[in-house]
């Protein structure tokens, strides 16, 4: 009987624990440098892409792309989603996987960093 | 007198351009590596700077700061400014100055690199 009490305490610790990590914002900066002759087809997917995941994905809260004005075939991407679960749903959404085989080709490297948020300003939109 | 119809159609195109190129919104990345013993300190600092920047400053339109996951001290920031001018205007300010000073010894190196939005989604604050 002790040991059945233990076995449960520590599935329902365990549970716990997963579910307060599950439910912290993950946050990603991803680093993708794009074939030349195909970056205004996949600035247009990626930005397509961007603002359908945000719009109807509850757990998509924010993405800022960017390209780097020197090298305008570099993209940095700061994606943040309400939990790991988020993201996890995300990457099996239609309009995502419409963006991953459409820029496959485009894509010459990809790297994600996991990041966590210090402090997110921005004036309010009207 | 053609030279100098000449010479001010000049000017009124360069103050022109001057002009329009302070308009667009000017956007940078922020690489920035503290010291490990000072990195509370930094971090604290930082935020309030970015939310005094971003509340008082009508050319502040956003920042966004975080810490990557794998090496801590390592921090980047995307910065929007409404344009050049406004970012001009920033490092003249009281709080900025006040985080350049507090923040000086902490900062063990800054790379800065200028950005251009491809796309900024994100769920609107209610």
């Amino acid at each position: 009987m002790p040991k059945l009490f233990i076995i449960t305490f520590s599935l329902l610790l365990f549970a716990g624990f997963a579910n307060a990590q599950n439910n912290k914002p993950y946050v990603r900066i991803a680093k993708i440098v794009i074939d030349s002759t195909q970056l205004e087809s996949y600035k247009s997917q990626l930005k397509t892409g961007m603002e359908t995941a945000v719009k109807i994905e509850p757990g998509v809260l924010s993405m800022y792309a960017v390209y780097d004005n020197q090298f305008p075939t570099h993209i940095t991407i700061l994606e943040t989603y309400a939990s790991k679960e988020a993201y996890q749903s995300h990457i099996l959404t239609p309009h995502f996987k419409k963006y991953k085989s459409g820029t496959l080709s485009m894509v010459k490297s990809l790297e994600l960093t996991d990041v966590t948020p210090i402090a997110y300003e921005a004036k309010k939109k009207k």
